[in-house]
């Protein structure tokens, strides 16, 4: 039914409702970028943020005095993510800037003034995503990070720099880290800044407390002795101590991430037919119908089990790092140009033992490359479980691979719909990827976290699915189905589950989604997403930040904010 | 100042503004209850819920069904006090209905169409404290709860439910549990339901997404099968069930509450003079000036050392009982009838040895009395810790007393401002009460939360205050004070920093304040605080819930919802 077919394209009009670009595109390339310059000179990376105003998201602002918007934040993830699999010979990245007296003066304020509330949330949830994956490539990537602040360094400016290992200001009698949100725009430091401050970085909270009021910020030695940042240095001696401590840094990293990959274009192939987008990768499909506000997301198996260092050796993508590449990327596609769609049905294909023997070869080896083709499943699979829609997995067909590292993706959806066949072929199988090699952001497995409190039943189905497949019937004795049907009842009854989904508010099922996906303990992760997250999320709504007298709408122009005073 | 005095009076006038009651009434008595049957029967005490639907807290609209508002909780959070500390001998205590085939139908929906932003929150935060304290009665004091849910037991009515540790449901084919808040109100069940869910009764998150969708609920052996509820019994065996099952909870109880203290009326009087009231009690005073947005929190010591043992039998009431039980009064009244005050400075008076030994005293005892007088003050801490205001402590008189339990109230503000003084007399002191003795909902002292991560800290201060009084200076150089300033600059600092702070956005500062309280591990209480509420307080801001064509607005009314369909 696809009548059109172009590439993703950055220069597509504008959406005549939201005024917000009708497609985004996520993918880039250094050579590509344009607000970012990335050296590479031995161990040690440079990332300078050099962001062009001329060339913000979309048209009505400009991006001076490095801030940024969406369109810089996809460049720095793109960059993250090359260090890692293509320069594994990094083992520091410094971040800095290339103004003089500017580090970044956090996320564009006429940005987020111009923008939808959905736009707005799933920004920060970009961004917010992009530093945990700065965080990410320290722990588990050997790639630590110095952010290097030559210059103010404010807001979001300040939280980007919250997320490297090392935070070195310049002592220069000026310059200074500050959270100027809550006091200058009436709100939140909402990229994790608030969290990172008394969790991460243990700033005594009476002293958080006068520093996130604090409009001007704090700088030099009490922005040492407040361990708001780890280094306060000379200007005279700047670019030295940075290069020493770069070195250092590097020298101290125990994780090697073997042979350099360099990570080929996607190129999905977007199409329109009425009112159903389609957006097709080479083992991902996202079909999107706003008719009905429903969407399928179809993931295939390889045709043969591979083992990812031999394919890797060749220059060619191995299907584990390919196949989680184009669901990332279908996930933002999903989140940023399609806010109408309530409802995401999740379907895999293929053949169960070839996604275990995948999973197993994936696990068994040893190389830097094959790590971080695990740890990029892992970080794709937190995206699908922080993405504020419904996800209905459904296995309903012959060819249907709810097995290893697709099982988590009916793991990590709301409900997963299983289809009782007579002959019992449609069922569902476990590898190592599902015994803890995947962990949610809680660092349970999603099985873990499905069997809350109840860990032997985790040990018997890894126990059972070792001994082979687990048909529909007998998935559903041990608790991995939501809903197993027969053929007389199955279609109409996830027909009637999507259709009552899909007329939900949308709001109260994010709320509900939040609270019901991330059982256990928290992590710094969750508190950022869950809690963060969510009071951001309503101080966005108030006539206090964004009414036609708040302070983010009038940020900039002569006329004061006027503040509701109630507090709750 | 003051020029009228009287004593609070629920037939006080609406407030012409919000027209919600200028003044709420939180003492009560179980022989004024409107709402409630208390009944105790040895080892066994019956709470039945028999709501006046014509007694409403605010006119506009009838509690039918038993649904429930302020006026039905406040009774409820009274009777579970008064049952631990009047009624000792009760082990089991069975909450129940006294219509024949509901429950409890949950929060009344027309009130909260009808209530302002503020208070549905403020609302939603007290019924969730009430809740906690079941729990609390549970595991600290020996007081068991049964849910007797014998017909309907929905939404808020479920959500207490939750918070019982049995919950018993009839199976007569009809009666079922539900969260209907999602399907027909847009918004989420936000009395801890959702957490309770999956992180206490471990409900598997993905039968947790159908439960919470499904509007009729779920019933009978299903409810069970799904560990939604614990006892499933036929309406034949109802009565003795639920007491042979109440015997049994009772006789496994362990902890003994020793001697009953009948609780005396606080009588707190309140005055108004031009901007100012006043609410004054015999240890606390609180006064809030609306002329400048700010209030004053005063809690005095007594004037010598108690033993509260010794005081109780004699019928009175000891200085660490009563003056907390006047502290949790004048938070309610802070923060349902003075909406608009953002900052609240908090002065102690009296001496510190006096409040050491109070507290020395207290530690000591093992009578069940003092243990629930200490768990009493926990809980009005927590209740303190969880008010959505700017707290400043100050020590700035020579008679400033934040020693031992006093000191927490400056631990649990947002800042501490001190005084230097010449000749040093202005100080803090530490005793039992801050070595672990009230834990904050995060189960850390206040002194590990403030120095999170460096438990060396604590330490330090700990074996210092045991030697004596710690003056402002060197209180300040084991970072107890946020700020300490001379006698030339304490006072003007002290105005300005307070009038800053009155002068932002409080949708912000209580964002901010939630994010940077509650540092390190969470628990049950802080997701419900700091997760659900928050996502409850940006629903209940959307149009989709409060809207003129949102699903709360419009409830019981024949035209349908119309909702905004973008996600964020």
């Amino acid at each position: 039914m696809v009548t059109s077919s172009k590439l993703l394209d950055t220069d597509d009009p504008m959406d005549p409702v939201t005024n917000e670009p009708a497609r985004v595109e996520f993918e880039t390339h250094p050579s590509r970028y344009k607000h970012w310059k990335l050296a590479v000179d031995g161990d040690v990376a440079r990332l300078v943020m050099a962001v062009d105003a001329d060339h913000p998201h979309r048209p009505g602002y400009e991006l001076k005095l490095n801030s940024y918007d969406l369109s810089v934040d996809i460049e720095l993830a793109d960059a993250i993510q090359r260090l890692r699999f293509e320069h594994p010979g990094v083992r520091a990245l410094v971040i800095s800037a290339d103004l003089d007296r500017v580090f970044c003066s956090g996320a564009n304020i006429y940005m987020l003034g111009l923008s939808t509330h959905s736009f707005k949330v799933n920004f920060c949830k970009f961004t917010n995503e992009t530093r945990l994956y700065l965080e990410d490539a320290s722990a588990l990537g050997g790639l630590a990070s110095i952010a290097a602040c030559r210059g103010t360094t404010a807001g979001g400016g300040y939280e980007l720099a919250l997320a490297c290992d090392e935070i070195m200001l310049v002592d220069d009698g000026n310059s200074a880290v500050s959270f100027p949100e809550t006091p200058l725009l009436a709100v939140l430091p909402g990229t994790g800044g608030l969290t990172r401050l008394v969790d991460k970085r243990k700033v005594r909270r009476d002293r958080a407390d006068v520093f996130c009021t604090t409009a001007e910020g704090i700088k030099g030695k009490r922005a040492r002795e407040w361990n708001l940042v780890d280094h306060v240095v000379a200007r005279t001696k700047w670019d030295e101590t940075v290069l020493a401590r770069a070195k250092a840094v590097a020298a101290a990293q125990t994780i090697t991430r073997g042979s350099a990959f360099a990570l080929p274009a996607l190129g999905g192939t977007v199409a329109t037919a009425g009112a159903v987008d389609s957006l097709a990768y080479r083992f991902v499909r996202l079909v999107v119908d706003h008719a009905t506000r429903t969407a399928t997301l179809d993931v295939t198996a390889p045709d043969a089990v591979e083992d990812p260092d031999a394919i890797a050796a060749t220059g060619a993508e191995p299907w584990a790092l390919r196949a989680f590449r184009e669901l990332d990327d279908a996930l933002l596609h999903l989140r940023f140009e399609h806010a109408d769609i309530g409802v995401v049905l999740v379907r895999t294909h293929g053949k169960h033992d070839v996604v275990r023997g995948c999973d197993e070869a994936l696990a068994k080896s040893t190389t830097g490359f094959a790590r971080e083709v695990r740890h990029l499943q892992r970080r794709v699979l937190k995206r699908f479980d922080n993405t504020a829609r419904s996800f209905y997995a459904v296995a309903d067909a012959a060819d249907s691979c709810f097995a290893g590292v697709l099982l988590e993706l009916a793991l990590g959806s709301d409900r997963f719909y299983m289809l009782l066949d007579d002959k019992g072929t449609i069922g569902v199988s476990t590898s190592v990827a599902n015994a803890g090699f995947h962990q949610t952001c809680t660092n349970m497995s999603r099985l873990e976290a499905r069997f809350y409190g109840d860990p032997g039943k985790v040990d018997a189905i890894l126990r059972r699915g070792a001994e082979g497949a687990i048909p529909t019937e007998e998935a559903d004795k041990l608790g991995l189905a939501t809903v197993a049907a027969d053929d007389i009842d199955f279609a109409d009854e996830l027909r009637i589950a999507v259709e009552e989904r899909a007329s939900l508010s949308p709001d109260a099922l994010t709320g509900m989604e939040a609270s019901l996906r991330f059982v256990g303990p928290e992590t710094l992760e969750t508190k950022i997403f869950g809690r963060l997250s969510a009071w951001q999320n309503w101080i966005f709504t108030r006539a206090n930040s964004t009414g036609e007298h708040g302070a983010l709408t009038l940020y900039g122009q002569p006329e004061r904010p006027q503040f509701q005073w109630k507090r709750t």
